[in-house]
């Protein structure tokens, strides 16, 4: 579960909430045209922009925000160690029995083509391209929610337009004037607010996500090849750590 | 036919109807002298900006976002694998036959080139320039869209600026000056509507397009390669299947 | 004579025409202090930001945009062909008379050196160089373009804004507040239009157009080497033929 | 102590007191929900864009900025060039000793290595990674304050945008127009300020602080990799003194 | 003497005040505030995002700017040709005289390596490095300008909020609304006319300038390596006279 986002729009939006509150109630800051307009035009353009599979995985890309869990790196290097001594013991064909109990995917895939002693190579070549695919679909991930954050200020504007024009056609009766640029200046409100505190730090985070789980890929790949070519357990993990980072391990530097 | 293009229009369209019809009549928001300023004045820079003959691609690449139909990645693979088994057991030469067949271009002269026995070497590098040419033709396509998404709303300030200065020359009759503001104000509104949900996303979608298109086109590449140098289907298809991506196949990884 | 270009200009300043006497004669857009901050603001800031010797090539940069005369790829290669069936008949010396005939000095010089024996390495190296060369001077053209775009819509905004505090600062007649608002909006409108009617498409074409005389160099180039090589002229015309385009020759691929 | 940044906003915040105070007292530009929306919108969607880890991390980022000490690129040439010609006259276990003294993590893991007679190539690749992971942690800091600079002027035009609304729905008494309008531009006044003045700022220079920082590490990289070949120290300290700049040794070039 | 910046600046500052006074006096233009929070804020904020060292560079990087003298390519070119020829006849220690006279730093350094007979890798990797370090030198150099390019406008923005709310704050009087607004704008004007006839410009010509030099590094760079592995001057010459450019001597390709 991802504390980090979830604290960020709840707490956003009661930001939003309490200045609105301390000036006049919330009704003021409802209108469904508003609202209309902005999600509608919004969803519309992206639809344009992008090939429709890609515009239904948001909900799962979404999800995978909020309950975004990854794999320790730690407990990969651990894991590859571990592979490693076994190997090293027990030649290539000992790991076999490990491949059934990999949960990821990547990782089986790679023993698997070790075990079958298909060269360092291809392996390397296959592991290598399916990082890159992999890149690829997270980068749909994040330019979607990017593309959404232009397009919802985009929107927002168009709104607006359209409620000013709609208020200066009829300029009859002063009093409404007020209420009706009000009006109109919501759809501004509205996707800006969309952009600013979802659209466009969602794609932030996901880029960033993306970056962890290729970190993750990373050292798989290096575990991996290093264990094919027989280097010795201990120089992998040597090798390996450094991705642990300043933060994780100050003490070991 | 792309579906997701076509709903984007068309809702995109509708919402931005209905906000108005909620608020006002359609017939506010029509003005020659606006669409003509924004049309008239994006086409004229566009022409300026780019060449006579990519100007008028314009309405195939735009037909192309429509009517688009790529062929799947499975199949050029399956296909791909079957002429690798076939080249395997009789030799390259008896893979001629299926040249006929072949409706890809690409893919039909690669293997003529291999067929006639021209060297890996030439024919990766042919093959390279090949795809890099169609890339440069993509971008030539999406940067024109892009290029409209900026001029479109700079016509629709002009054309306000022209209102404006109009309207506040002559301010003698008060009550003209608001439906003199909003008429102004409808070219902003045009400029706005053209690049967010026309232009942009277009632009958007046909950068994808082409993405998929050189995806296709780097496996049959990477798949001649293969066949040119004798390598074994199993391994070709292990190769090529990566690209196929975790949504396509995910029990396979 | 480049067609497009051309239409393009005269047909945008038509739009903005019309769509001024549809609403008023043209007298109201003209206004000499606002023609002269936004054209000489630009031009002082262009003269800063760039040596004195590439702001002066402005002139001939653009006439060159409207001059501009490619020769076309297909003699290109035809020409390369032609001299290559020559040089692998009568052996490298035999190419030297056709050198003076040669218009293309780029062309020219590769032959010379080809003919003087240099080795491809050599050739290969300056060919390159010169072609580097001649890509950083077209940048220097189209960035000047690109600045003066970016020059002219703030120096319109400074003129506003000159126009906005003289009107401030003396609103005792109520009755010249508008005409003084109208004459201060001109200037934006005046850096607006230049910028997206003629600076911006300027730079956009220049940059098209530099690709494709790299792109003839590029050809020449690989023809030269191919020569100097002693490829086969149907392996060369095969190999540089890629570059003709789907849109030229659909049938040959 | 980075005398600067400490100038710069002392400064900084002391130039728009004192403009401020010409005009009017400072009371008029302080309104609590301006404040609580801008730094609240700013800190919700920050959390939201980046890991709670790297959120956290900010205090500590931003001590750096102001307590800032990297060490003389001089003195660390001056003590690979004492090590390289320790190494060169005992040998690279003489060296060993002087680990224990090395206050700077990444150069004693680094002679650690040498030592315990590490491959070259394995060396270099473990300090390349080591080198990469320190950048990337760099950006994360960086990228942060400058999507703060971002959201901030984002949720100050929200914030009046509320402002704006909430006194266009209620224009009953003219009289409160004037000051409620004040109120809701000093939300706009507010996030321009901090991001101008703080968060821009401070990202530039956690940018600068990152370079050299490398710049430092590629030279204790460089050195190592020198010693462990066995590299001349005279040819060492040759190749090392180019980092030193025109500034800081004019006399050496 | 750079004339191009000092004609730039002086009939910049001229076309803006011809244009002032066209419609008012100078006094209207001229606000000590609006100067103080413009010029301090600009200052204020580039100091936190700066070192004071780099900071305090700016006055040595701007009269760069107008005293720049660089020597011409044509003159490199030509000494490298005689100290090549004068090495081919005497050796490469016939050059050692030469060196001193050698008002050229970077020449005279790699001179210096040659005749010591350092090898041609470690003489190239330590000219490259130099060429690398003076390249981000400039970098920072130009990056200051454009930082306090886009510094300068937003203060402007600040300071016009500053006076907006003071105005807003007190509307009793209104025939002092008006030059009060004014009064507000003239910081948006200072800051707009500083960045863009100043900061920006600036910051292009410095780019531009580093480019001359890194190439006229570069071509020493290729002539000193050329004449360490004894290449024949006349063909150094042919690959360092690509470097002339089309304009420069167009007879002769």
């Amino acid at each position: 579960m991802d504390l980090a986002s979830i604290i960020g729009i709840v707490s956003g939006i009661g930001f939003i909430c309490v200045t609105i509150l301390l000036g006049s109630g919330m009704g003021l800051f409802w209108n469904l045209p508003s609202v209309m307009i902005v999600v509608g035009g919004t969803i519309a353009a992206t639809m344009i922009a992008y090939p429709l599979s890609d515009f239904l995985s948001i909900v799962k890309v979404t999800m995978k925000v909020f309950l975004f869990k990854i794999e320790k790196t730690e407990d990969i290097i651990a894991n590859l160690v571990e592979i490693s001594n076994k190997a090293r013991k027990g030649g290539l064909l000992s790991i076999e029995s490990d491949i059934a109990n990999t949960p990821d995917a990547y990782l089986a895939k790679a023993l698997q083509m070790t075990v079958d002693g298909v060269k360092t190579g291809d392996i390397a070549a296959i592991m290598q391209k399916k990082m890159a695919l992999i890149k690829k679909e997270h980068k749909t991930g994040y330019s979607l929610y990017s593309s959404m954050g232009s397009f919802a200020p985009a929107f927002g504007m168009v709104g607006t337009l359209i409620g000013l024009v709609q208020m200066l056609a009829n300029l009859d009766d002063p009093s409404t004037i007020g209420p009706k640029m009000a009006v109109a200046m919501i759809t501004t409100f509205y996707g800006s607010v969309m952009a600013n505190l979802f659209f466009i730090p969602m794609a932030t985070k996901l880029e960033g996500r993306s970056a962890e789980e290729i970190t993750n890929m990373t050292i798989i790949y290096e575990g991996v090849v290093s264990i094919r070519e027989g280097e010795h357990p201990r120089l992998m993990e040597d090798k390996l750590n450094v991705y642990l980072g300043a933060g994780a391990k100050p003490k070991e530097e």
